[in-house]
């Protein structure tokens, strides 16, 4: 099968050493900007490669909405199967491609938008197919999980991580998509999208580690647990979909805690199998490339889909889930949340509440922080 | 896709039941013994559903050498495709079986055989197409982890942690095969095989968990070391396999030591994709049902082998292997091995050894052993 490579950035250069390697596959063309076509097989337009009759499969890898969505858009008219690595495209695009794709009788797979190496949506496509998805979810963010790893076994700081973070490369100059949860937020989308074929695009509960301090982590290793970012997604009993996004307090012993460093974790519970658990690094020029061209080995055997022509958009919905919360705040601010204990440590309460509504927990913190209070809350799991 | 059972035990139950709920998976006849067909879809005889042209792929979930190879092998020669959980047969006939569904253009998959729900041999055959695998190796034997989990956990001896595995139904009344290691080397067996395209089938080092004491693990657990049972594989720069069984001790924070109860690890080393690991149940009848399904799904979507015709059987050469070992053993046999360090502890010798090969670490203790000597050794990991 021979491959074209939208983008030749990190992941790019990655996928394209590894088709150059990989017996049944071959490197065709390269799509990279105008003046950076040096070497003959590097072409500057997509109609070049759409044209192309020798190019069975696209790969792209550029990021970003545009020209992504339409080169991928282009590529699936041409009947070429389309590989990305792009969650921000799927996320946005991704039943308009679908049902391009399968129009087209084209394959159209995107593992590596998910978790980098980690062979999570590829599993969960399969998984679905025969068993019921109870839940999804796990660590999809290595930036954040590096952080709270280091804030934990190092000591560290939150702006000490964060410094190591970027300094390493794996936060952004600005870090806020990672930081906030966003990031996560895309990947639990897509797992609802092949679990569920249901894509949740509003009605989201969004917190991310922004508001933990070094304070807080000597609490809870004082109690023998790990903090870490966790994304949960699911079909409620009525048929709607639950996505969030929000810190975790685990035990010690649990496979979460276990996921160190920049580290994924995702997993599935299927009413057969149970949990499935699946850990790798999540980003990183090879790593993510392996995803890459795992999935052009899969539509070389056959397979077509990972998100079907009929997946529809909905607003998930977060009210059905309860937890109890692990919570710091003011003192003056104890009375607004059900605490089932407390205690008062200087002028801040910590505690933890009785089961409430992951949209109440993530309502009330918003509130009290639009009063001006410093909040920090994490869901009591395991 | 129509499919019939070879088997209704355990996991047959569990395969029917999954089949009967797939969408575009249909269960046709189960071959049951002379007997037992009390109902319409319950055949007797494998020739009944070798001439059946309604069926399209046999899953055999029967155990055991015989009839099972016969049946399999009359399958395929019949055309079709064939799922087993197997791990005896595939150790045993899996190239031969690898080549008549080849040339038979049938698929013949056999995740189930190793690990249960666990999705490895699947994600190894994949992943083995396009990178190279540096190794493979995890706990891939439950009762044993359920077992040492409880003398570490639960503060048990090793008599009353096989007593509650045999009454929970994870251990037999004769435990040999799992606790010798015997179960989990079948398994690295088929995971180099996948990986290498070779079967080792000699030449192994092979060390269950029979010589672990409760006295053991207060030492390991003083030292915040977790003792797991851990099979490995891999591929020696000159070419030869290399495959081996042994405890080993590992820090409380790997993911290895977050594997409880009676759950599977297995993981592999991508030149490429890093270390990608996956954790589930591994055996139980819907967990094992659901990998036998998945590979069904996964014959329907186009894939046809995981052992390739190809493969070759070899003998395993553990020699150029090396690894730190903890060793406990008499006084009077302290000067037998290279300690790095070690300890007096009453009339026993506890100490970590130089890196020594594997086949030396194994070869000291039988010969210790055959002079009457009580020894329990763990290789240092992580």
């Amino acid at each position: 099968m021979k491959v074209s490579v939208l983008g030749y950035g990190t992941v790019g250069v990655g996928v394209c050493s590894m088709l150059e390697a990989a017996p049944g596959l071959e490197l065709r063309y390269v799509l990279v900007r105008p003046g950076k076509a040096d070497k003959p097989f590097k072409v500057t337009s997509i109609e070049e490669i759409c044209a192309d009759p020798e190019t069975d499969a696209v790969a792209e890898v550029m990021g970003g909405l545009e020209p992504a969505y339409s080169y991928v858009s282009a590529a699936l008219r041409a009947g070429k199967h389309v590989v990305t690595s792009n969650k921000a495209l799927v996320a946005a695009h991704g039943p308009e491609l679908a049902s391009l794709a399968a129009e087209k009788g084209v394959g159209f797979l995107f593992s590596a938008a998910c978790g980098g190496a980690v062979p999570f949506l590829h599993n969960l496509a399969l998984a679905a197919e025969s068993d019921r998805i109870l839940s999804i979810g796990g660590i999809l963010n290595g930036t954040t999980n590096f952080m709270l790893d280091a804030m934990q076994r190092r000591s560290m700081d939150y702006a000490e991580a964060l410094r190591e973070a970027q300094y390493l490369g794996y936060a952004e100059a600005d870090p806020t998509a990672d930081v906030s949860g966003l990031d996560a937020l895309r990947k639990i989308m897509l797992g609802c999208a092949v679990a569920y074929d249901k894509l949740p695009c509003d009605g989201f509960s969004l917190e991310g580690i922004e508001s933990v301090t070094a304070e807080d982590v000597k609490h809870f290793q004082a109690k023998d647990l790990v903090l870490r970012l966790l994304v949960s997604g699911g079909e409620s009993e009525n048929g709607s979909i639950y996505a969030f996004v929000q810190p975790c307090l685990l035990p010690a012993s649990s496979p979460e805690a276990s996921v160190l460093n920049n580290f994924n974790m995702a997993k599935y519970r299927g009413e057969n199998a149970g949990d499935i658990i699946f850990i790798g690094q999540g980003a990183g020029r090879f790593p993510t490339a392996s995803a890459v061209v795992r999935d052009i080995s899969d539509i070389l055997h056959g397979r077509r889909e990972m998100m079907k022509a009929s997946c529809v958009r909905v607003a998930a919905d977060n009210s059905a889930v309860k937890k109890r919360y692990y919570v710091r705040l003011p003192e003056v601010c104890a009375d607004s949340l059900p605490f089932a204990e407390k205690e008062l440590d200087g002028n801040v309460v910590r505690g933890v509440t009785e089961e409430i509504a992951v949209t109440e927990m993530h309502a009330k913190a918003k509130e009290l922080r639009l009063g001006g209070a410093a909040v920090f809350f994490a869901a009591m799991e395991g």
